[in-house]
């Protein structure tokens, strides 16, 4: 087990009719910026939930933000937020919208220059205003931790950041906001879930069997729950439980010790930026690929992971059983909703290799072994064609 | 899944060496209480790590604090601390010395009269002085949460309270500090981390299946783990997955949202206010036991554990796989090194027959349905004899 530091002061606040509690939660003195997305939350009763808890308080909105939000957006909120002395921001929505208020709460407060440098030359952040979020898309797992990933229109650049400053100080996940995502947003949130887990799982062993068998809970998890959100989107405990697996995903826990690879979402962040697909729709295709490209340097976990979640044991032969656990993988993301192939979004090899170069100009040299460069990256998306 | 709110802001520091980071972690203007056990920590090298990262501080020492640390003892470091304006607590040792730490730290600052009004009256713990840890026997989980069991000599009580004003600022676990543990310290140690998840486990379904997988990752670890540490205790990897088993197994996350039981703890905090006997042995006396008596209203969760944690899913029959899974469960314990009948201890059943009557006069009955009153509590220790 690697050495390492796990710190995660979010507080969540989970199940039917929390969002009432913001009340309790929010100092009556802040003056809070809400930040929304397209309007959604007005047609299924959140907007109201919120409104009713935030009575009596300064609050002003700031509506409109983009599924993979856009810096230039952030940037009109900043703009607005130090005009009105905000000093709290309220996330009400999915991970985008989340993710955006991360970097205002951040760029408030950068004094070093233009605070686009913190997504693309890692300039530190050091200090943000508190934030807090009501979830309405659980996948990003952007509710419990310092995440966040942005878009530049202007140079077609979709850049990460991360930063222990921009932790919600609580977030709230009340699974009944959830009925009303369309189909395309519940398959989306799973797979995201899913390979967020998957990059911090398969690489190799370190001697974690503690942590490879909480990653293994939350995949086995979402396998079998799928199909029962699927038949019912208002099945409350079936959505209860994908919304908590997508946190338990990515709030750090599982990354205690382990050797992490976020090839997958590296690639994938690159051919949104190239094609506009889903976040989650990129990670289907770029994974079984991943997967298939990387069998030899991943087998041992991929087998463990094939025989533990996929119950493939009896499988004796191990080309024969990585074979099999890539076959379910990619299966699982398509009965999901998510088709694996560039084929299925209609895009030709050729219009994704630019993907290699982007990276490859960055410097960028991925995987747990630092072997994925522009080669391997345009081999990866051929397996993917 | 029930409605939850799950908080946890204790920064773990985990890993070989990491006492040093004690000198980033702690503020240079404290007047630090140092608390320690009955001397390991100065046969094993914790004691010079520790005041090497230390130098220049201000700290006074407060030792001898006992397995099941006493009120008594707690109420004289209440005093010396008052007096010398202390105001942080680093608590060196195990969970005995942490959990006296934490009321020490609580009483100080508490102003409602009696401080043992906190553990015998539940009343509230309004503020306490920061603390932190350095933790040298995995077994509580205290490093991770606002929970502290404490003793009082006088009138043979063994009580506890919860407050998150107790949690640590953070805990520093290395473990290499656990590898000078005898062999009962540390097969206490994986018996109390296994019976708290059981506790918070073997309960009833309310479609919780993230968390249920959860616990049985860290149960299978547990049993996987525990002759690797037997048979070599200075094992890196075993030591620090035991170590990380133990924090995981109380620190919360588990408990998100589930049905839990502590009558198992109960009971034995009562057997070793009688017996003296280790926390740990009173588990392992008591949880088969409670088992066996429970096996109608645990049965579901019985066979679950069963098949999934002892991969007894080919017994077929209900009572034999729910048999054999006690069974499992008890020769765990004795191989671990704990053994389960009160005859083991030489102690008969009449002498152990007034836990029962204490827990009554507390108006206290137990289990998920509040329905392990006087008799029942009775019958369970006979079926420990």
């Amino acid at each position: 087990m690697r050495n390492f530091e796990f710190y995660n002061p979010t507080r969540i606040v989970f199940g039917k009719g929390t969002i009432k509690s913001l009340n309790r939660l929010l100092d009556k003195n802040h003056r809070i910026m809400l930040t929304m997305g397209g309007g959604s939350i007005k047609q299924n009763g959140v907007y109201d939930q919120v409104q009713a808890a935030l009575k009596g308080m300064d609050v002003i909105e700031f509506p409109g933000i983009q599924p993979n939000p856009e810096y230039e957006t952030c940037m009109e909120a900043v703009q607005i937020a130090k005009e009105k002395n905000i000093d709290f921001f309220l996330s009400v929505g999915g991970g985008s919208v989340l993710d955006a208020t991360k970097l205002i709460a951040a760029a408030i407060d950068f004094e070093g220059g233009d605070p686009w440098d913190i997504l693309s030359k890692g300039k530190p952040v050091a200090s943000a205003k508190p934030l807090g979020a009501v979830l309405t898309l659980p996948a990003t797992g952007s509710e419990a931790n310092g995440n966040s990933v942005i878009s530049r229109r202007a140079t077609g650049q979709k850049l990460a950041f991360s930063s222990p400053k921009v932790m919600p100080q609580f977030s709230i996940l009340d699974p009944e906001t959830t009925y009303t995502l369309s189909e395309r947003q519940t398959a989306n949130g799973i797979v995201d879930a899913f390979v967020h887990v998957m990059e911090q799982y398969l690489t190799y062993d370190v001697n974690t069997p503690l942590q490879d068998r909480q990653a293994e809970a939350i995949l086995a998890t979402l396998i079998e729950v799928m199909p029962k959100v699927k038949a019912d989107p208002n099945d409350y405990d079936a959505r209860a439980t994908v919304m908590w697996c997508a946190t338990n995903a990515l709030n750090g826990l599982i990354a205690s010790g382990v050797v992490q690879d976020w090839s997958t979402h590296t690639i994938g962040h690159e051919l949104t930026a190239l094609h506009g697909l889903d976040h989650a729709q990129t990670l289907a295709i770029v994974l079984p690929a991943m997967m298939q490209h990387q069998r030899k340097q991943k087998a041992g976990k991929i087998m463990q992971y094939g025989r533990r979640v996929w119950g493939l044991g009896d499988i004796r032969d191990e080309e024969a059983l990585i074979d099999a656990t890539i076959f379910k993988t990619a299966e699982f993301f398509c009965e999901t909703g998510c088709p694996t192939h560039l084929s299925d979004y209609n895009l030709t090899l050729e219009s994704c290799l630019p993907a290699a170069q982007k990276i490859a100009d960055r410097g960028e040299v991925l995987g747990e072994h630092r072997a994925i460069g522009k080669q391997e990256v345009e081999a990866i998306l051929e397996l993917a064609v």
